[in-house]
C-alpha cells in the first residue's frame, strides 16, 4: 500500500482501478480493507461507500468442509467450469490455520495452480484476524470489492471446523458442504449445526475404490437430509457425488447452483435473504465497533475481563455485571469529551 | 405486586420468602422480574443479586417440540416421575402464542392438571416479551429464582418454532426434542438447526396404531443422528419412544437425563458448559441493556430504524451505518450529562 501519495489520490486511484477491474488495485484495496491501522479503516470505509452502487450483483457461494476434504481441488475444478461458461470468478479463502503474508497470494497460487493462471479468475486468501466477526468482516468487504470489480461469481471458502461457517452462511446466497466418503467419521471435529445450514452436500473424491463408499454415504446423507427441517426458502438440499480427478459431477454441481439461483430469484427468497443478511450485518458491525472501542480503552478492557471472570464463577449476576460495564463505558465517554 | 409497602421492605420479604420456598412469594418475585417498569428492574436486579448464592444447584432441562407434539402431557408424566422420586420440580413455560394474564397461572393449571396440584411442583408460564433475548432473559431469571427457592429440577418448555430454542439451549444442561411419529412431516415449520442442538429426541404418543410408525421414525432418526457431528460433551443423542397415556418410556427418559447429568459432571463438561453459558449470557445482557437504552431515546430509535432501512436497501454500507449509529449514541451520552 503506497502512502507516499496523498490518501485522497490513493483512494481515487483504488476506486477507479476497482471499477475498471484492475486485479492489482483490487488486491491492494482488499489489503486496505484488511488493515488494522485506524487511518486505513476510515479510508477503507470511504472506498466501500464509493463502490457500493456497483456491489450486490454477484452470485455468492460459500464452500466449507473438513480439512482434507479436497476443497481446493474441488474449487479449482468448479472454477474451471464456471470460467469456462464465460463468467468471471473471484475465490476468497478463509483459512485460520494458514500463515498468510499480508497481501500475498502465494499460498493459494500453490493450492489452485490452474485457476490462479486463469485470466477470468481472481484468487485471494483473506486474513483471518483472531476475533469472530473479524474473520467474516474482512471477507464480506473483500467480497463487495470483488463485485465492484465485475466478478459475477464469488466463492468464499472456509474450513468447516470453526466459528466462521455461520458467518459465511450469513454472507452468501448458496452454502455448500464438501465431504469425504467415510460414513460419518469425517464429521468428527466439525461444528454442530453445520449440516442443517447447507444448501447442498457434495461427496468428493468419488472415484476408484472410493466410489462405492461414496454412493453409500450419499444414500445415507440423503435420508438424513430428509429428516431435517426444510429450509425457509423451500429448497431441499441434495447430496451429490463428484470426482475432481475425473472431472465428474462438477458440471452437475454448477447446474444445481444455477438452478437454486433461478428458483430463489423467482420466488423472491434470494432478495429477501440478501436484505435480512444486510440488516444482521449492520447489527453485527455495530456490536463489533462497540467491542473494539471498549477494547481500545485499557481501563474498560480490564473491567470487562474482571466482570467476565466474576460472571463465570457466578460471583456476580449477569445483569448487574452488564449494567456495570455499560455504566463504566458511559462514564468514560462523558469524561473523554466530545 | 404490593407497592403500598416500602420497596426495601418488600424486597426483604421476597428474598426471605424465596429462600424459605414460599410459592406465592416466588410467584410474585417472578412477576417482578418480568415487569417492564424501570423501578421494578432495579428491584429485580437487587433481588437476584441477593439470592445469587443459592442459585445454580438445579438440573436444568429444556424441552421443545412442535405445537401438538404433546409437550404438556409429556411434561406432566415426566414431572410425576420426577416428583415421585422425591425431587422438587419447577416448570417454566414459554409460549409466544398464548395470551397470558400477567402473574396468572390459570393457563397452565388447565394444561397440566395433575402436576399443578402436586405440592412438589411449581408451574409457571413466563411472559413472552416480543424481543428475542427478552424471552430468554426473563425465563433465565425466573429459573434462578426457582433454584433459590429450592427446586432441584427446572424444566423450561418452549415451542420449537421460533427464535427461543437457541436461547433455551443456552440456559439449560440438557435439551430434549419431543416429536410425533409422522416420519418427518412434523419437522415442517420447525427451526433449522434444532435437531443438532438436542441431547435426546423422544417420539411421543408411541401407542396404539401409532406404535409401529413411532418405531420406524425412531430407527430413521437414530440413523440421522449418527450422521450429525458429535456433541462437544461427547454425548451421543439417543432417540426414545414414550407414551404418556400408558406411562411408557417416561421413567427411561428420566433415567437417561440422570445418566447425562452424572456423565457430564464426571467429565467436567457440566460445569464447563455452565461457565461458558454465564459468560455468553453476560454478553447477551450487555447487548440487551444497550439496545434498550437506544430504544428508550426517541431520536436514537428513529436513527436506528432509518439506518436499518438504508442498509436493507443497500443505500449505505453496513460499516458506515454502524459507525454513524455509534457516533449518534456517543453524542447523546455526552450531551445528556453524567
Amino acid at each position: 500500500l503506497k502512502h507516499s501519495i496523498h490518501p485522497q489520490a490513493h483512494l481515487d486511484q483504488l476506486t477507479e482501478g476497482i471499477l475498471r477491474g484492475d486485479r492489482v488495485l483490487l488486491g491492494q484495496a482488499i489489503t486496505l480493507v484488511e488493515s488494522k491501522l485506524e487511518k486505513d479503516a476510515l479510508l477503507a470505509e470511504t472506498l466501500l461507500e464509493k463502490v457500493l452502487h456497483k456491489t450486490g450483483n454477484a452470485f455468492r457461494i460459500g464452500i466449507t468442509g473438513a480439512p482434507g476434504a479436497g476443497k481446493s481441488t474441488f474449487i479449482e475444478a468448479l472454477g474451471t467450469v464456471i470460467t469456462g461458461s464465460g463468467k468471471k470468478l473471484a475465490v476468497l479463502t478463509i483459512d485460520p490455520s494458514s500463515q498468510l503474508t499480508k497481501g500475498s497470494i502465494l499460498g493459494d497460487k500453490t493450492r489452485m495452480e490452474q485457476l490462479s493462471k486463469n485470466e477470468m479468475a481472481f484468487i485471494r486468501p483473506t486474513a483471518s484476524s483472531g476475533t469472530l466477526g473479524g474473520v467474516a468482516g474482512k471477507t464480506r468487504e473483500a467480497m463487495l470489492l470483488c463485485e465492484a470489480a465485475g466478478y459475477e461469481i464469488v466463492i468464499v471458502e472456509t474450513v468447516g471446523v470453526g466459528q466462521s461457517e455461520v458467518a459465511v452462511k450469513d454472507m452468501v446466497d448458496f452454502f455448500l458442504l464438501l465431504m469425504l466418503a467415510g460414513a460419518g467419521d469425517e464429521l468428527q471435529g466439525m461444528k454442530k449445526g453445520i449440516i442443517e445450514l447447507t444448501d447442498a452436500m457434495v461427496i468428493a473424491k468419488a472415484d476408484g475404490e472410493n466410489r462405492s463408499r461414496a454412493s453409500e454415504a450419499q444414500a445415507v446423507f440423503q435420508q438424513a437430509f430428509h429428516f431435517l427441517p426444510p429450509s425457509p426458502s423451500g429448497w431441499k438440499s441434495p447430496v451429490l457425488l463428484s470426482s475432481a480427478l475425473h472431472s465428474e459431477g462438477i458440471e452437475e454441481v454448477w447446474k444445481l447452483m444455477l438452478g437454486y439461483e433461478t428458483e430463489t430469484k423467482t420466488s423472491g427468497f434470494f432478495e429477501q435473504n440478501r436484505r435480512s443478511q444486510r440488516v444482521s450485518w449492520f447489527k453485527e458491525c455495530f456490536a463489533q465497533e462497540l467491542q473494539q472501542d471498549i477494547e481500545s480503552i485499557p481501563a474498560l478492557r480490564a473491567a470487562q475481563k474482571d466482570l467476565e471472570r466474576a460472571v463465570m464463577n457466578a460471583a456476580i449476576s449477569t445483569q448487574v455485571a452488564a449494567r456495570k460495564l455499560l455504566g463504566d463505558y458511559f462514564t468514560y465517554i462523558r469524561e473523554s469529551g466530545s
